[in-house]
C-alpha cells in the first residue's frame, strides 16, 4: 500500500440511508456514493450529517466494508472515526487505515466538557500511537457548535508539530471565518484546511485553503465543485452567490432532515427521509415547501435517478 | 426472573480502574464494588464518573459480565447504558436487562444539540420498544452541564405517562435544586428521584426523593448512607454539613481525577489514578494537597485496604 496523498477539493459528509426499521441500507449508500463521485465530490462518510454518532462502531465498519467491496475509490474516502470513547476511535481508525482510506476525519472525544488541551492532545496521541500505521492521515474535525469540545489553534499546532506526517489537515465547522483564517495564517507545511460549509469556499481558497466538506454537497455537489475549479476566475463571486442562495433555503430547516428530504424527493425514494432519533424527519408539508423554494432557484440533482 | 423492585438509597457511579495501558481492570472493579456494597451503597456503574463514555460497548459488557460472575448482587446494579448511538444504547440496555440488573441509568443521545422533545421521546421509545422486556427499569439521566442535552419536565412526563412501569425514576445532575423540586412536585406515582450530588440529599428526602447517586459516594459512602438513614432525625443537618465539607474539598479539583486519586491513596494502589484521555490524572503534588485537606477533616475510607 503506498502512502495516501493529502486531499483537497470538495468532499461530502454523505447522508446515511436508513430503512424504516432504522437499519442502515448499504446498497443505497453505495449508489449515493457512486453518484457523488460522478459529480467529482469526495466522500467524507460518517460525518455529522451522516448521523455517524447515532451509529455503532460495527454498523460503520460494515458500511465501509460494503463501500470498498463495491469498488468505491478508497483514495476519495475520508471516513469520520472520532467517537466519544477512546477505544471506539482506535477501532474505527485502524479499520479505515486497513481498508486503505485516504484519510480519517477525527472529532475529539465529545462527552466530557471543559477538558484541557493536554487531555485532547493525549487523546489524539493515544489514537495515533495505538493505530501505529504510517498510512494514517488525520484531518482534525473542529465543530464546536455541536461537539461543544473544540480544538484550539495552539492544540492544532502541538499536534502538527508532534505528528507532521499524520495530522495533515482540518475541517473547520466553527462557522467562524476568523478562526479558519487564523488557522490558515499559521501556514503549517502543506496543512489542508477545509471549510465546513461552501459559504466559505471562495474565501478559503483565496487564503490558501484546500476546499470544503459540506452537508449541502449531498444535494448540490457539481455546483460546489464548479466553484472549487473556478475560484481564480472572474466568475467565482457569482458562483459563490448562487451556492449561498441554495444554502440559505436549506438552512431554514433542520439541515440533516432537510438534506435527506431533498435526496428523497430527487430520487423518488421516500426511505431517504428516515433519520435516527434524536433527529426527526421533515414532515410532508415542510418537504413540499422546501422543494418549492429550491425549485424557484432552478435547483435539481442531475442524474441522481440513474444511480 | 422476577420484576426488579424500584431502587432507593445511595448509589455510587463507580470509578473504573484502568491499567497503565488504559485497559479496564475487571478484578479491581469487582473489589471496589464489593467494598461499596459493604458500605451499603448501590452500584451505578458506567456513569459519568466511571468514564463510561470513554469506553466501548464491548468493554462495558465484559466488565458487567465480570461483576455478575463474581456474584455482585444484581439487585444493587444500575449500569449506565445511554450512549450517543441509538444502536449502542439498545445493545447495552438489552445486555443489562438480560444480566438481571435492577435498572439502567440512561443518558439521552448527546452528540446532536438543540434536538426536540419529540426526538428525545422517540429515542427513549425506540430503546424501550427494541429491548421489549418487562423487566426493563429506566432511570433517566439529566446532566445538562456535561451532556448538554437535557430532559425537560414535560418530556419526563410524556415518558412516564407512556411507559409507567418502565420509566421509573431519574438522576438529576443539573446541580439546580429548583429543577429537582419541580420534578418532585409533579408527584408521579412512585417515581424515584435521585439527586446527582449528596449536597441535595437532605432536601431531596424532605421533599419525597429517593436518595442520591453521587461521584463522592466512591470515597465517602458510609457517611452519605448515614444521612440517608437518618434524614428524619435531629442529627440530619449536622450530617449534611459534614458531607458538604468533604465535597467542598474534592470539588476544588477536577472531580473524576480527584476521586480516583483519593481511591489510589487510600488503597495504596497507584494504578487507580489512571484516567483515559481526554481526562488527565492528578499530579502527585495536587494529590498530596488534596489528601492533606481531607486529612484535616479526619477523612478516611475505612476497610478499603482489606478488599
Amino acid at each position: 500500500m503506498t502512502a495516501p496523498d493529502r486531499l483537497s477539493g470538495v468532499l461530502c459528509p454523505v447522508v446515511t440511508p436508513f430503512q424504516q426499521d432504522l437499519r442502515p441500507n448499504a446498497k443505497s449508500l453505495v449508489r449515493q456514493c457512486q453518484w457523488l463521485l460522478s459529480q467529482n465530490v469526495g466522500l467524507a462518510v460518517f460525518g455529522t450529517t451522516s448521523e455517524a454518532n447515532s451509529m455503532s462502531v460495527n454498523e460503520k465498519i460494515e458500511l465501509l466494508d460494503c463501500l470498498v467491496d463495491a469498488g468505491i475509490d478508497r483514495e476519495r474516502l475520508m471516513p469520520g472515526t472520532g467517537c466519544s470513547a477512546l477505544s471506539d476511535t482506535v477501532e474505527l481508525t485502524r479499520n479505515a487505515v486497513d481498508a486503505g482510506c485516504a484519510g480519517c476525519l477525527m472529532l475529539p472525544p465529545f462527552y466530557y466538557k471543559d477538558v484541557s488541551d493536554d487531555g485532547l492532545f493525549a487523546s489524539y496521541a493515544e489514537v495515533i500511537e495505538s493505530v501505529g500505521d504510517d498510512n494514517l492521515r488525520i484531518y482534525l474535525y473542529h465543530i464546536p457548535p455541536i461537539a461543544q469540545v473544540g480544538l484550539s489553534i495552539d492544540l492544532i499546532e502541538r499536534l502538527v508539530t508532534a505528528y507532521p506526517n499524520t495530522v495533515v489537515g482540518i475541517k473547520d465547522s466553527s462557522g467562524d471565518w476568523e478562526n479558519t483564517r487564523a488557522i490558515l495564517d499559521r501556514g503549517w507545511d502543506d496543512f489542508r484546511v477545509f471549510a465546513g460549509s461552501e459559504r466559505f469556499l471562495l474565501r478559503n481558497m483565496q487564503h490558501g485553503g484546500a476546499g470544503c466538506i459540506s452537508a449541502t454537497a449531498n444535494i448540490n455537489p457539481a455546483a460546489i465543485d464548479r466553484l472549487f475549479a473556478a475560484w481564480q476566475t472572474d466568475n467565482a463571486a457569482d458562483l459563490q452567490e448562487k451556492l449561498d442562495a441554495i444554502r440559505d433555503v436549506v438552512e431554514e430547516y433542520p439541515i440533516i432532515p432537510a438534506v435527506k428530504a431533498i435526496v428523497a424527493s430527487s430520487s423518488d425514494d421516500a426511505d431517504w427521509k428516515t433519520v435516527r432519533p434524536p433527529l426527526i424527519a421533515l414532515g410532508d408539508e415542510r418537504q413540499d415547501s422546501l422543494m418549492k423554494a429550491l425549485g424557484r432557484l432552478s435547483f435539481s440533482m442531475p442524474g441522481l435517478l440513474n444511480f
